[in-house]
């Protein structure tokens, strides 16, 4: 029962719209605290996902409740500040609206912070059969199809059924996919041979697949070396300058050189591109041919649309320095997001707005235990050390301490026992019924 | 793709398959550790369930990890034992076999420990509009509901409404009951006016309706007394000698006296009855017609059926001191399990049986923060000190180190904080999808 219009009470001040909860939306709402201007903020859902620990719920090692974080829990004691728990269908830059499910909410200024969303490059069948791994709920996903696919390994006498149930096809060559690709030979190694002593899981095979030339490509060729040697040493298969062109739920159709080859899994993590998640409403000049992201100045506005701004994985700022844009991480949208605030504020009182620059703080990853690689500056870290340095970013920019606890514990534990602990299959996980709501348009309640 | 035969190798030892991982499942199969049996338990999920602290992933105290654990984690190193990861259908007593989705299974000895289920007394309005909390998956619905219908009490303008959004209506005044109306209204307090600063949230009612006079009918008056007057102190409205005959999502018709009378709420938790979950394949002369139990002498064994057991709570054991079958508690399944093994053992040495005994060790329930009541044989404990006590015993009645250390930081934290920190929507949730999927018979899949 859709209504006319979201109901937000009217406090005669600017209002500004953020939507989305990320790190971008988040940093904005902290940034305008004790500002003059109402803040709503719009998410799909009700909790802040910390992205890059997704992986870990995926592989059984941590529970959602450790990396998502209450929204409202989040802003208690902010004045003028106002969440709805809403999908957002368009905007109406006309009508200076935004459209959502609980219906139409004016704005005086509107911030974009949808982040982004998988890329499947227009192949239907990969996007069918392939697990992407963005959001809490696809997380827990890949976690029962995995698990599902052991126990059905049980059940076949087809020793090459039996393998692709067990096998893993990775593709992209990220944090994402390096980190996936380490935690899973994890599991194969220490977790999986012990809950199936029936199977023999040295035949489980993880193959991590990338188009380019290495893995990790934003980091120097040294780091991606390291990370490399790790990734041999736990026994994931590596095919680089390789494209997976299709896969049917079992057989992945590869690419090299413009040879075929096939690998076989039924499990694929697709992590091979993301794209602009932008709403629906700008007009094409506005949206960026690739990646769908919203073009905005050096100041995040959207050139020619009134008070309309988009910050983070969404927004596309071509500079002298980044022709195609800033890389799609979370550093980039907290520092656009805190300088936005600051601009707003110069556009409410009349004063002239700062331009923005990318403060590059470095990167990492980590492949296993004892194994990770840190780029802070110039500098550059591997090994045991660097992998302390990830556990303690990582848990320093968890929200609240209860979080930075549980993972610490959780961490702590598998770090003793080589352990997963959380190897629930909460539902059964059918690829039917993900396709069904997906095109009913409820990707959000898919699990 | 349903196998003929459910795959499980023949050890040519006598095979004892057992139905159910719950706590006479579970004990079943430690206290058969080391005998020359093949042991093969099937569960429809692949975790244990400590169903005790359900209520508290409903109410966002807990997650599912710190109170479900993984069966194959559990059995590391058991010889001879085998999981299997199957929804039970029939069984076939003639043939000695049992009837899974993945095909049928042969047994020499069969024990059902399949449990409980929640009893709806044929009303199929509240078997549809009202929430069950026998499951993992219940627990995390009810979450959902509960802060969905908050997210839309601030979408309404209407009054009525917006009140049945926020209000609880709790059937059945035995533990679970208790504790979930404590749990709600400590949510009410504490946590969901900080959350809501926009609503009134005072006007959030728990109602707790018993069909008798008094809650916790298993404990002595004194301690019923006791309850009510947390509860109470809690805010929770008492209905008791009350009946819920109907309710429409809505509202609910009460029966007091004869006389008709309504409760408003959109949030109904059906806790008013259990009955056997009884799988088929037994002719009726052998289930109570009460309760859907199957009826079992003092060794646990099914008359007139070779070789088949019954434990637990779908086991109805008709003793003098017993005539309707002891109390569907985990301290009978646990103590009938213990023997069943040994006699299990006797039996295959050709010894005589013991017959069964229930120790009752005593029952428990807390209200909430400091509050709670305890009877251990004749002594009775109250309050503060009865609350350590619950809290004691639950921690240590959990499975593994490490759900003890999450489940003693989560209680910690809450403690502090008055907080439940869990509260995310995870996936939406619609009770058509639910009713879709449960006509389905996919119950175990609905989240």
């Amino acid at each position: 029962m859709v209504q006319a219009t979201l109901d937000v009470p009217d406090l005669h001040i600017p209002r500004v719209v953020i939507i989305g909860g990320g790190f971008a939306g988040l940093e904005l709402v902290r940034s305008l605290k004790s500002q003059e201007v109402q803040v709503v903020l719009l998410d799909r859902n009700n909790y802040h996902t910390f992205q890059p620990l997704l992986y870990q719920v995926a592989t059984a090692g941590l529970e959602p409740d450790a990396i998502a974080f209450p929204i409202r829990k989040l802003f208690h004691n902010y004045e003028n500040f106002y969440f709805r728990y809403s999908v957002v269908q368009e905007i109406d830059t006309q009508q200076k609206e935004v459209v959502t499910n609980l219906g139409k909410l004016k704005y005086d200024y509107l911030v974009v912070a949808s982040g982004s969303r998988t890329n499947f490059f227009g192949n239907e069948n990969i996007r069918y059969h392939s697990m992407p791994l963005k959001t809490v709920v696809q997380s827990l996903q890949l976690r029962s199809l995995l698990l599902q696919n052991f126990e059905k390994a049980l059940q076949t006498k087809d020793l090459t059924k039996r393998e692709a149930y067990m096998n893993f096809v990775i593709v992209g060559g990220g944090p994402t996919g390096v980190e996936l690709a380490g935690a899973l030979s994890e599991l194969k190694n220490y977790v999986l041979p012990v809950d199936y002593p029936e199977l023999d899981v040295r035949k489980m095979q993880v193959h991590l697949v990338d188009a380019g030339p290495r893995v990790l490509a934003a980091l120097s060729e040294e780091s991606s070396a390291s990370a490399e040697r790790y990734l041999k040493k736990l026994g994931v298969h590596l095919h680089f300058n390789t494209l997976v062109k299709d896969y049917d739920g079992t057989t992945a159709i590869t690419i090299k050189d413009g040879e075929e080859g096939q690998l076989l899994g039924r499990n694929l993590i697709w992590s091979a591109g993301v794209e602009g998640n932008a709403p629906k409403g700008f007009d094409a000049s506005k949206i960026t041919e690739r990646g769908n992201r919203i073009l905005v100045n050096e100041f995040n506005q959207v050139e020619g649309v009134q008070n309309v701004f988009a910050v983070g994985d969404v927004a596309c700022m071509k500079l002298e320095d980044f022709p195609n844009g800033h890389p799609m991480v979370a550093p980039v949208a907290i520092q656009q997001a805190t300088l936005l605030a600051k601009n707003l504020k110069c556009l409410i009182n009349g004063k002239s707005l700062k331009p923005f620059k990318y403060q590059n703080k470095g990167s990492m990853a980590t492949v296993g235990k004892n194994k990770a690689v840190v780029e802070i500056g110039k500098t550059r870290f591997k090994g045991v050390f660097a992998w302390f340095i990830w556990m303690f970013v990582h848990i320093l920019s968890l929200i609240g301490l209860r979080n930075k606890a549980i993972v610490f514990i959780n961490w702590f534990w598998n770090y003793l026992n080589y352990d997963r602990s959380n190897r629930l299959i909460i539902s059964r996980f059918s690829k039917e019924e993900r396709k069904e709501k997906r095109d009913k348009g409820k990707a959000g309640v898919v699990i």
